[in-house]
């Protein structure tokens, strides 16, 4: 692995060539961003080892494609067609049926793994890029025979270098599933901050009575607009499938309120402390 | 401070007297808790140092009341008939309104101070109890004014041991407020939790897909429904009222995503952002 191609340089890609650099120093790890700060700001913490245009993904070993899911569709082709024959393109973007879509026919589809790293933080941006971000977390690859077996192969070390368990899954089912563990919780935390926000607008040192379960709900709602306006654009249908039954339970517990029905309400909470167990395992 | 009567030994009680304990070994702690397995654990983990029924508020210097809300409104006033003449009574519930109405006219109402300490983590029982758990976090203290100030100035010596800053408000606000940064994040939390087991329920595994960002969302549906069914009860109407709020802005949440105008989607995360700020400085 002589040189990898990181576009995009994030929370997400930046985590992963940090580590990869650790463990591979030799490697040469070159940054395209379309944001000169980011690029700066990697370079100069030796994120990156150079800065490069699309042009060098001619050169790559391996390109990870770390990007809003929008751009992700639309770069992925261009991509495929400049680069050399043995080369691997991983993208990491929380959807996967718009992109398995659009390079469904390619000549180079091979060359191609389309993955979904389930890890991250609320921040973003180079500066955000940590060590071991991925160790322990799931990895879930979408299509994974569309992808040449060498390559395969390739990117399993790679994430086997990151310390990921690894799941196979369909883009449909991906996207369908993830709506409901992953998106979901970001809406419901977006908009829990702002029905606050907007409620105690005239009153700041209200946010003093917040507490760590207040700071935990809401934690999602600092996410970057820019990576998830395109996820819930690309995942439309399922998010508002998930909406509308988040919606309902919510009515429905507002129901059991007016009812004066806690018995009902103690039960409901009840049967969701199964959660606990569910979680086990997850930070 | 020779005798510290505690009613009600979990997590929050328990970490208070297990605070208490560490500054002060000379003070005994007795324990009060109508489940005998919390009685044994605390007696044998000593968070406590003796057991005792209602009648040793007799000879309580300090009485600690952390019980669900429905039962220290029936609790508190026969606590404040019993104890000596200058014991203080507190209590730590998350609702005030309703409390504070119960001893109103109660002829020992200046031995009783109302608090909510803003702090807590989603476990629950006697094995809950962490040291340091308030250091740093806000307490509410309501109608202040109704307390005798030998007796404030007692109670202000056991928060300032316990590191906590103090914020003083009326019992109306508190709730109205309350209702906001807390009681609403664990409905949000809780119906979040229900929405994604119900649908996931035949594909258990599928929770692999679930990472730290679900986590955090629905931590707090690990919360104990014994202690939060009182609280909802209590808070009634302004919780609805918050819900009511919550659930409009889903629902223009979802109608954005219907319409396609993911640019006020953009602005929506854009504006809520703002948490960032709001928030520094809580965990």
């Amino acid at each position: 692995m002589k040189n990898v191609v990181l576009i995009g340089i994030g929370l997400i890609g930046g985590s992963m060539v940090k580590d990869l650099k650790k463990l591979h120093p030799e490697t040469t790890i070159i940054g395209v961003d379309k944001n000169p700060d980011h690029i700066n700001q990697a370079l100069a913490s030796q994120l990156i080892d150079e800065k490069g245009d699309i042009n060098v993904v001619k050169q790559a070993d391996v390109v990870i494609l770390s990007i809003p899911v929008d751009a992700s569709v639309k770069m992925l082709p261009e991509i495929l067609d400049l680069i050399q024959d043995d080369a691997l393109v991983i993208d990491v973007g929380s959807t996967k049926q718009d992109i398995c879509k659009a390079v469904e026919q390619h000549p180079n589809r091979r060359n191609y793994l389309a993955a979904h790293p389930i890890a991250g933080t609320e921040f973003s941006g180079p500066q955000a890029a940590i060590n071991d971000l991925f160790r322990g977390k799931t990895n879930i690859i979408c299509d994974v025979e569309k992808t040449a077996f060498k390559l395969q192969e390739k990117a399993l070390s790679i994430f086997a270098d990151l310390g990921m368990r690894i799941r196979y899954m369909n883009p449909e089912s991906h996207d369908k599933h993830i709506a409901y563990v992953s998106h979901l919780s970001h809406i419901s935390s977006f908009m829990l901050g702002k029905t606050v926000i907007e409620k105690e607008r005239n009153e700041r040192d209200i946010f003093d009575m917040a507490g760590s379960g207040f700071a935990s709900t809401v934690r999602l709602a600092k996410s970057s607009p820019d990576m998830w306006t395109p996820i819930f654009k690309q995942n439309k249908s399922n998010v508002i499938e998930t909406l509308e039954e988040y919606i309902t339970n919510l009515n429905q517990f507002k129901k059991l309120l007016e009812l004066d029905d806690f018995e009902a309400i103690f039960n409901e909470m009840k049967n969701t402390n199964r959660i606990k167990d569910i979680l086990k395992g997850i930070a």
